[in-house]
């Protein structure tokens, strides 16, 4: 099954609702006629040599070879020392960029309109560097590492895709007014960046103040840059001015094209197997993957027919505020799809 | 100018437009016979000896006399090495607690009705401790400090709030998921505490879930209590559902009564000595302190004629949508109060 301009993707459909909502995106490609075979991969961690946890060797071996991924939600391992599986691939392949676009969706109402913004967030270190001690009894410390050659990295990476993207502004999201040093250092780097993208409006902002202004006029913002904590609370809070997880698409990019897309929201136990599952999220991600390799022709169809669907408000899914199956849901934007043709 | 039960309060008028809203606030305070003199003070930092940064010795005898403070907006200092002005009041007094009230305003309009909720933030420690190192060129730590008394003293402020002020949950916000330790150590005192308040709710939430939530629905939260950096991001957001830090009282905590209440909006240079400003955060920031005081029913009608003044709409200031000066404004407050009597 190869053919000329056919591309690998390495599908890791996840728990819960997972396997439902790939299963519905890979239909959706099919009608499209997206120029993808899919290599369906479990990542739930195993112990490796030295008891390290890693990822199965025969899923590291597809993404090493695909380089991209498309991943539904994975459940929070409970066995003691297991990592979260979200970490876990953002480390083996270094994405040390999450990108999550959040644009309004129109017939989807929220307290907010006109939301067409970007979240980059530096994925690799800061406060997720795991380094922390007991002191003395009762005194904890938490070590949040910034390095020149992360910051460096993820501003280029802004203002890269600020250009690519046709984005006119880049925010830096920091609190060097209290972390002078590890901030500072961040800030400092997206300065530098700046001065070599004049095209592109840059500005800094306290993330309080993003905070504020964000729920009081989001329609100011474009593209935020931002550490890893930062862009942890920031890209969750923009994702809720725009209806929440099950409708916000999101990638992590690492160097040399490797990237994982995947939508954020949860495994849903409750609804798992029902065929009750709201694939947007993920369909979403993948229209962002489609971008990233290439093929925007098909990811402008798929989105377009996604969107139509929701606007049109007759075939929808119990959590977007209808009552049909993802099943049905997934039919009408096939059938959109080929309408579109 | 002693009388029975007349009470000192140290008032530190700011910078910019500070002289204005606290000339406003004992305009009002006057009108309401509330049986407080003023004791004005300046609170810019000085040298002391060893070179420390210390707040003026008349204003800290002021402050361990009265034990309650009144601040306007401080300008940021721009002398190297100079202090925050707000983080030094906090150290100096050791205001373990800020507190901040955030209710929808009837009348004035946001994307979001009925918020009546509390952010309570831990005021002394956490990713606000002050260290950092450069480790080698271009890796820097910072440290965040978690300790079990902290954590213990909030968690207990927090549910020592919420049972005095009628309120029925309490949320720990935190991210224990990536920092086990510090993060950890902070739930386990919530939890700890909780066991001893069982007429009050507790549950747990994640920070970026609760930003989530938060933009969606503000109404499912009540108390909230949380890691300092956590709470200046979230104290933040939820002023913005509300109209933003122009309405939003403030106040800070310490042990034996000691507090200091604050608008945290900036000194607004722009319309500083203009009679322009709005003196409503300042406003209600006093009537917290006259609630801290035990001085309710003088803090109700000033807070009546305030919210009855916004409602009405008639004499607004410009930031709210009117065309009254800062002196009409509080003259229209004055008049409600005086008819309330
Ligand atoms: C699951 C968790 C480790 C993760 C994080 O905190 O980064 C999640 O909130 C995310 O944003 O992907
Ligand atoms: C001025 C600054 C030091 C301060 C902080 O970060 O705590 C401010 O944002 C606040 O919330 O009082």
């Amino acid at each position: 099954s190869f053919s000329r301009g056919v591309k690998t993707v390495t599908m890791i459909p996840g728990d819960g609702i997972g396997p439902e909502i790939s299963a519905a995106v890979m239909k959706i490609f099919e009608a499209a006629k997206a120029p993808i075979t899919w290599e369906e991969r479990n990542v739930t961690a195993i112990k490796g040599p030295g008891g390290r946890w890693m990822i199965p060797p025969d899923a590291k071996e597809s993404m090493d070879q695909s380089k991209i991924g498309l991943k539904g939600p994975l459940k929070t391992p409970i066995a003691a020392g297991h990592p979260s599986m979200n970490l876990l691939l953002r480390k083996t392949f270094d994405l040390y960029a999450n990108v999550r676009p959040c644009v309004s969706i129109e017939g989807y109402k929220t307290p907010y309109t006109d939301v067409n913004l970007v979240t980059i967030r530096e994925n690799t270190e800061g406060e997720y560097s795991g380094i922390e001690h007991m002191i003395v009894d009762g005194v904890v410390q938490s070590i949040k590492l910034i390095t020149e050659n992360a910051s460096r990295r993820i501003a280029e990476y802004a203002f890269e895709y600020a250009r690519n993207n046709k984005r006119t502004s880049v925010t830096a999201v920091h609190k060097a007014n209290i972390m002078r040093m590890s901030d500072g250092l961040f800030l400092r780097k997206c300065r530098e960046v700046a001065e070599n993208y004049k095209d592109i409006k840059f500005t800094e902002m306290y993330l309080d103040t993003v905070c504020l202004n964000m729920v009081q006029d989001p329609t100011q913002f474009d593209v935020l840059v931002m550490p890893n904590l930062y862009g942890d609370i920031l890209s969750d809070l923009c994702a809720g001015l725009i209806g929440g997880l099950g409708v916000t698409p999101s990638g992590n990019i690492g160097a040399n094209g490797v990237a994982i897309f995947e939508s954020v929201h949860g495994t849903a136990p409750d609804i798992a197997g029902m065929d009750l599952a709201n694939p947007t999220a993920l369909l979403l991600s993948a229209v962002m993957m489609l971008h990233h390799m290439g093929l925007h022709d098909h990811a402008d169809k798929i989105q377009t027919a996604c969107f139509d669907t929701i606007r049109d408000k007759k075939v929808l899914t119990k959590d977007l505020g209808g009552s049909a199956k993802c099943s049905e849901f997934t039919a009408e934007i096939c059938r959109r799809v080929q309408d579109l043709d």
